[in-house]
């Protein structure tokens, strides 16, 4: 806390006055900006036109020979399988495509192990009284809204910058059967952006946990998502839990929902093979098989990984000076004085803000009410409540330039009353 | 029972010699053939090629101005709603578009009322000890396994050639509130062929249910797949069942997986608004939306319900030969015999085959040492028991006519040998 700023109440009072000037030509230009998702913008789109008239009438063979125009292949075409096998950096064998939702897949995991248990041997989770996740925060608020909906307790955990607070993890998961797993997003988390060290992949892998039937939701949503640097290192997680003993560990998803089309991508679930083969054993009670034609679709486009990191250069070239304006702004407005903290990151979809202690609530309803809306305050943490009511998340990538820095006007003048208001 | 058949020994043994050696001649044809799956053949998915190029950079936008390309919608475009809710006799605001699968929609429907209830105020399925689905049997393979994938008791009701039984329905609806629900396949019946009379409907919408969140599975899976002379008529149920004061006892499901491509379709639920609240609450926990694009796509394709009527026509041309080829040689060879009866439907993708009591098994058997694979004897009933062991599913749609020809030579001699092989 900066003394200067709380000692004066003249000078509180006449900032105030002047961020409020500022607030009301905000209001008066009928601004309306929604910042709240992760939204691809319509130049990202554009990238991918080329996936609506890539295919002819001729192109409906996979290569193994199968007519993708009928039924017929649970787990996706062998070419589909290749590829996203080398996105997700696992074996073929080690993956199956499923339809255009990795929260889908993440939502069907979690069922099937609520109702029928997380492997063959297993109980469900529903007979655990109560069954509880391990859920670092901030996070994705789908993530958590998936556990609450089912009655999973849901426990906190902090983030450390590279990963959540290990110590805390490790501790929980060996003290306490009950807990049956952690929602990770191990590259850019949404919404603060670090990406797990190779220490914290190694120690989720090897730790010991209670439940032996402990599953690692790792949903690497970003992993080529980066803002013009390359995709950051992440260690092999798959080959981690091999190597510690645990190879039934870790589920892992991901999707092109934000490579190509947000709706109409593919998602894919990867482990090992026994986590397939029991995925499938579900999987065939409730669908003959995926949308194959958009997996050659996706194929006949993006053709192989070179082509894949090229596109997704080309989406980090359009999201680069958004993310920088974001930087900009609140650089500008607010650095070094105090009264807010964000995230530089390096992917990914957000920027995560930290205000003091029980404003980001009256941040978000203060930009709402200059047209401004945010993802509601307490949405990143479990059960939506933020227990020191100071996260706010920031998806830039959607508006346009302009909008951008019209709503980070907003924003940093919502950040500084709502500060001032907790002087007072 | 034809007497002579049974009563003269010499007259049995000379015929068994003459079709065992027409059944060694097909061994020795070495046929491999595949008449498992209700799977359309590659001349009926040619006719809709043009679902693979009819749409281009620029047909990406829904009547109402969202971008298919990107997330948001939870339940279809509007012209997709406007378009099936014409198909399904519903309004666009009882129906909700989903992925490619209706199995899926099912298998979800099934699952939420397992888990959380069947309405916002009822107890889940699960607390319900046993909870139980009549179905009309034979019926359709995969509705009876995710019942018994759940653990939902499965009672078997006979079917009486134009729907199931009703007074036997009626009796265990309304005497035990552990009865949650029937499955209905209510028009060319998966596989008797049938069509559920006004009757019929008639009264599944008022009879009485001791459970008051009894649900009809109303999978209209065949709605516009005649043989030729168009659409047998079915009667309305939901507003039958709207009319009988239980508006949310029927939950409506379609595709076009026959229609368009099978695996790259569309599929509906419908029902009430109820209903259609219900299913959305719990589908927003699940998935961000479907594939809009897909949806675009097909109604680009299909334009309105004459184009999907004359496209049904199409397929109507290819399927009828089929069908006949089966009626041909069945009639040809057994007809008039005391061996089999079999259904001459008008619809739907299957022929029903019933042999003497004891012998389905031995009959899929037979054909299968002669290279022809049928559906597994007793799939089509619950737990896969058929009790009289008598019935056998035809599925004439994928194989060409020579197949469906020589298929049909070995079923017929196996028919008869299975026959006769009782009669010893």
């Amino acid at each position: 806390m900066n003394a200067s700023t709380r000692t004066d109440p003249c000078q509180i009072s006449g900032r105030r006055e002047e961020l409020l000037e500022r607030y009301r030509g905000f209001q008066k230009q009928k601004t309306t900006l929604d910042m709240t998702r992760g939204k691809p913008c319509p130049e990202q789109l554009e990238l991918s036109a080329g996936l609506l008239d890539c295919m002819s009438r001729k192109d409906f063979r996979a290569m193994d020979g199968s007519d993708c125009r009928n039924y017929g292949g649970l787990d996706g075409i062998p070419e589909a399988k290749g590829l996203f096998a080398e996105y997700m950096g696992v074996r073929p064998d080690e993956i199956m495509i499923g339809g255009n939702s990795s929260l889908s897949l993440m939502h069907d995991a979690m069922t099937w192990a609520w109702v029928f248990g997380a492997a063959p041997e297993s109980a469900p989770w529903s007979r655990q009284t109560p069954a509880k996740f391990l859920c670092p925060s901030p996070g994705y608020d789908r993530h958590f809204s998936i556990c609450e909906h089912l009655g999973i307790e849901m426990i906190p955990v902090d983030f450390r910058g590279n990963g959540p607070d290990m110590d805390v993890v490790e501790t929980l998961a060996a003290a306490d059967a009950g807990i049956k797993g952690i929602w990770c997003v191990p590259k850019y988390s949404n919404p603060t952006g670090e990406v797990y060290s190779d220490e914290v992949v190694e120690r989720l892998a090897r730790m010991p946990a209670l439940a032996a039937d402990f599953r690692i939701f790792w949903d690497n949503a970003y992993a080529y998502h980066h803002l013009g640097a390359g995709p950051a290192r992440l260690a092999d997680i798959l080959q981690a839990c091999r190597k510690a003993g645990n190879p039934d560990r870790v589920l892992l998803f991901g999707s092109t929902s934000k490579i190509s089309f947000a709706g109409s991508g593919l998602a894919f679930m990867a482990g090992s093979p026994a986590n397939m083969a029991w995925a499938k054993q579900h999987l065939a009670f409730q669908t003959i098989g995926p949308d194959k034609l958009n997996q050659l679709r996706h194929v006949l486009f993006f053709k192989n990984m070179a082509g894949i990191e090229s596109h997704m250069q080309r989406h980090a070239t359009i999201l680069k000076p958004k993310f920088d304006t974001v930087q900009d702004v609140l650089g500008r407005e607010l650095a070094g004085r105090g009264i807010v903290e964000w995230t530089r990151p390096a992917g990914g979809y957000f920027i995560s803000i930290n205000t003091r202690d029980g404003c980001a609530r009256r941040v978000v309803q203060l930009a709402a009410e200059a047209g401004v809306k945010l993802t509601p305050a307490g949405s990143t943490y479990p059960y939506q409540k933020d227990p020191c009511d100071r996260n706010i998340r920031i998806a830039p990538s959607f508006p346009s330039m302009t909008d951008i820095r019209n709503a980070m006007g907003v924003l940093a003048v919502s950040l500084e009353l709502a500060f001032l208001e907790k002087q007072q």
